[in-house]
């Protein structure tokens, strides 16, 4: 049996995803979680499982998290405070879960003598940069949201672990990602929205913005095709190393396309009002599409579009009116 | 009479300096520092100006912070640990005193409606990047050290404050500096350790690293440049700005040079004993030099040398041997 696979937001919707998917190739998971955000729910189907594991602890407690993450193999950092739109409401709120956090979580796979990681971080890191599609490398961009800053903070804290401490670092730029168990962003909020109000549709912005989009399907493809390709004591050595990855489509939608989707699985027609401009919050970009060259290059290629994505979103959340809900 | 220039770090080397200057000038300065690197001595002149008003406090105490910094019009934060090359022996030290250091007085600026900030980040968050001379559009690099990373990430959060509550944000990636009141770095290594075996001198690496230095005069010179051209109402207006400044000389020199120069003003001819491999340490980049065009752009430009710079360093420290003493 391998060693096992921690995960951290393990209750999350991707980390959930991944537990269960890790669970089904017969690996061994430990997944820990505050459940902040993450849902019970979520892993019912992994706790039945022999080789899962499930911790419950704050990532900022590195005590609680080094004792629980003994004896893993590799850690999969997917625990954050995702919620882009409103930093500037709590502005210490990204840089404590998500810079601090992943600091507790260097330091305990330090304690543990683990040196592989998966980091979950954004597109938002390149901020409104002028190349478009982004590579990886693109120019050092400026930092447009709190979200964005926390994660390139998380990001250049890995690396510099991977150079001085040698971990083998695997981080991920992922666009916005969709799919069963999604629980925030624009497709959620659209359909909570109409759930309460099936006639009218408010719509940040003027709802041109492009955005791009990547089911968790296939975002977890990639995360995996990358782990494959870069584990192994033959193939990495003892010298750490940083890889970085943009995870998206090789296309974007405006946020009417995505609206239209969105009611046409519903079978509604709203009317859209809009609240204007060309962003739907300060931070927001108006346009996000990544260059996804550098992963492709791997053998990794999406295996649905954005509108299958965005419509397999809403079939999930209308067969799970409970993820409205207030817990 | 200008309303107050708060300074971060005033009784560090480069603060000190920085406050001498303000006050030459006629302006007023509130000086805030911990004194965990300071100096008393540096501020002897200052704290003699009627205009200068020093508080011992910490930046991670932001209640003290923030009633320090209450009525003054700009900050300009330069307390941090600046420790680049021990960072791997204490990885939580950077982090604090760097991000959440900066965290805390862009906290402490909001919270007394002041929005001008000037920063001192560093040519290490380009960590070992491909482009040399490195401009600030560099592509994206990946961190090398823990105390690049805590500047990048201090950048980012200045950026997300600039973006986000309309801050108006300088930022400066220096490389080393040199003169008087220099308290840390290789030239204070040599000469102390010249000072305790003139025979004998052991070099970090195999002494052909290049690297960049620029003078505490010429980097004061373009901060307050900077500044001139970016304050006043009708020129910045409302809305927040992030302006980055490489701070360089045209030049660059191999610490075998800097050896020699520091050798000739010592009187000294010692053994030099190298410790090998192309870089001091972990995370050592062997080849710093930083494009600075932009900030020529706006009319700056240094009036010393690398060799002037180490020149005067090593005369300031041979007239003042009490920085060697432990305090």
């Amino acid at each position: 049996m391998k060693a096992a696979t921690f995960i951290t937001g393990a209750a999350g919707f991707i980390g959930s995803n991944l537990a269960d998917r890790l669970l089904a190739n017969g690996e061994t998971v430990v997944g820990y979680d505050n459940f902040s955000t993450g849902r019970e729910e979520f892993l019912a189907a992994a706790i039945r499982q022999p080789h899962f594991r499930l911790v419950r602890g704050d990532i900022l407690d590195e005590k609680a998290l080094t004792a629980a993450m003994e004896g893993c193999a590799r850690v999969i950092h997917f625990a954050a405070n995702a919620d882009v739109r409103f930093g500037l409401e709590h502005p210490e709120r990204d840089l404590q879960q998500n810079t601090l956090g992943t600091f507790r979580v260097l330091e305990a796979m330090r304690a543990c003598g683990i040196r592989d990681i998966g980091f979950a971080s954004t597109g938002s890191v390149y901020g409104e940069t002028s190349v478009i599609p982004t590579p990886e490398d693109a120019p050092m961009p400026v930092q447009t949201s709190l979200y964005g800053a926390s994660k390139l903070a998380g990001e250049a804290l890995i690396s510099a672990y991977a150079e001085g401490y040698g971990f083998r670092a695997r981080i991920f730029r992922f666009v916005s990602i969709l799919g069963p168990r999604y629980t925030h962003g624009h497709v959620f909020d659209f359909c909570r929205k109409l759930g309460e109000n099936p006639k009218v549709l408010q719509v940040l912005g003027d709802g041109t913005a492009r955005k791009s989009y990547l089911t968790v399907e296939d975002c977890l493809d990639a995360v995996l095709t990358v782990f494959a390709q870069t584990s192994g004591g033959e193939k990495t050595g003892a010298k750490g190393f940083t890889r970085i990855y943009n995870l998206g489509t090789d296309e974007y939608c405006q946020v009417n396309d995505s609206v239209g989707w969105i009611c046409a699985v519903l079978g509604l027609k709203p009317e859209r009002q809009f609240t204007g401009g060309d962003r739907g919050w300060i931070g927001d970009n108006p346009f996000i599409f990544l260059d996804t060259k550098k992963i492709r290059s791997l053998g990794w290629k999406p295996r649905f579009t954005i509108r299958q994505g965005v419509e397999a979103t809403v079939a999930w959340l209308k067969a799970n009116p409970w993820v409205f809900s207030p817990r």
